[in-house]
């Protein structure tokens, strides 16, 4: 019998999640069903996205429910396998949810080459946030050679692979992020062509000294003031991925829209929503390039790792609301 | 030597404009030069564009600059020609700007054939209101048959025509408007499923009760506080066409944003903002769809036509403002 120490959602949490938001118990899981498999997670994700499952409305994907384990991306080792999959001692990845083991279908696990990239990049470079950068940039906001991309959020687990992956496609890119160490990193390692610390003044303003024409592309992760003022600066025929809104997920009012949207009517420029689950058929497609450029060194994967138990994870999850992470965080148990 | 009546911008306003907006002059005309006409305008068209043509931002054309003469749409007759292209008592429309005589290019005017339909009608479904309902439905939202189609301003010049063209394309149409005049209108003579009255409540929730499932396709000529609405109603896949705002064309203050904008990537919806005349090249194919249409009854052209010479112009476009006209709002002088 195994006991598994999970992280549950003891309430919903009203703006930042805190200690009351998490239940941590120990259950005995069950003994393993024909197709599934017991995995002891060693590496877990830590997702700006998490936030939105927490809250009780339509979305994309259902939310976690109150009681329930928290849901999460995980990496893991096969212990024990009723799964035709996945023998022992493979490495998988999966939802495995924020646990330390968890008995699993088999077939909603994949495996994991551990000698192509090391468990946390699988969790980053080459799964969901790699994938969202790529269909963002690629397939939602068709980004071209020789174009402008401005990316909010660039120094994080997406930002940083959609800046990569435009320099390599030919754009010029130019980075959002907070502080002056990640603007560095940003443009002296990952070879953006420049980057903006939003904290020290209006991104249009920032942008306009940098590329006084206009940006061609917007990938938004960010939302709230920073999307206002990258409105700004589109370019006639502008398009806008929208991924995401960290800078309001913790909001306990409403956050305001952006006011400057009429210029997508001036730029006839458009801004597009969408959810990487929806591009699953292609997702080898996206992990083979994505793959070959880290083997190549064209793309750099970071992560921050934080090391401790499932305990840790409320913690570890608020350095996504601080930016206290660089590129992708995760858990490592 | 001819004198024309001519309405100038004096100042720029700030909120509504007024009379101390305008100046109204007599000034004496220039002898026609090579490739020039002399047009009497007869029919001005009031659209609520003007108004952004008044505020001195970079936007699709230029602003109209202090002490010129205020921009329009015009129809009229020439009374003398110095263009191979319209000779003496042709009927003409174009850019005549607020006069009741103008010299113009003869290039720059397009003949106008008034047994197909009225001069207002020429302003109107067979003018920029026409071919902007056209191309923002059919090119912009890509609306198809068996799609439920939202539009804002659905009893204006642009609205009540994207509200026929998707009714005969095989959509299903709800419209939004202010009054049970125009609701009922829209219903009763136009052939929409459902018609919206704003006054009386939030539009989403008028939607749903029409819409459970959402709506496919929202053309937006108001903005405000009816996008932010109807970005909530949107079903998985809906495209926004923004065609306007005029709900926000007199705010004193920055207008909020669309709070709910997260609804994009929630519903992998876009926004996209367009302007006519980019379509330029394809006018010839709208004109003549929307011709056919109007001869065989099954899109209804309806103009307020208030008479006055171009002293009136200033209190008339103000009708636009508070809901005075319904369809097309032209001044025939």
């Amino acid at each position: 019998m195994t006991v598994a120490r999970q992280v549950r959602l003891r309430a919903r949490p009203v703006g930042l999640p805190d200690a009351g938001t998490w239940d941590v118990v120990d259950t005995e899981l069950p003994a393993l069903g024909d197709g599934e498999v017991l995995v002891r997670v060693t590496h877990l994700s830590l997702d700006p996205a998490m936030r939105g499952w927490l809250n009780d409305v339509r979305s994309y994907v259902p939310p976690v429910g109150v009681g329930e384990v928290m849901r999460a991306f995980g990496v893991g080792t096969v212990l024990a396998s009723r799964s035709p999959e996945h023998a022992v001692g493979d490495a998988v990845s999966g939802i495995t949810g924020v646990a330390d083991h968890a008995v699993l279908r088999g077939s909603d696990l994949s495996p994991v080459d551990l000698a192509v990239a090391s468990a946390p990049t699988w969790l980053g470079a080459l799964s969901m946030p790699g994938l969202t950068a790529w269909f963002g940039l690629f397939d939602v906001a068709r980004a071209r050679p020789g174009e402008t991309v401005l990316v909010s959020g660039a120094a994080g687990a997406v930002g940083s692979v959609v800046g990569q992956l435009a320099t390599a496609h030919g754009c010029r890119v130019i980075g959002i992020a907070g502080g002056p160490e990640k603007t560095r990193w940003l443009t002296d390692e990952l070879g953006f062509d420049a980057a903006i610390d939003y904290r020290e003044g209006a991104v249009h303003r920032a942008v306009r000294a940098i590329a006084p024409e206009g940006v061609d592309v917007y990938f938004d992760n960010v939302g709230g003031e920073v999307l206002d003022s990258a409105l700004r600066t589109l370019r006639r025929g502008a398009r806008i991925a929208l991924c995401g809104a960290i800078s309001t997920y913790n909001a306990t009012e409403p956050a305001p829209g952006p006011a400057h949207y009429m210029s997508l009517l001036v730029n006839r420029a458009s801004m597009t929503g969408f959810v990487v689950f929806d591009y699953e058929d292609r997702y080898p497609e996206a992990i083979a390039d994505l793959s070959a450029r880290l083997r190549d060194g064209s793309l750099v994967a970071r992560e921050t790792v934080v090391r401790g138990g499932v305990d840790a994870f409320g913690d570890t999850l608020l350095m996504l609301f601080d930016g206290g992470n660089t590129g992708k965080l995760v858990l490592e148990l």
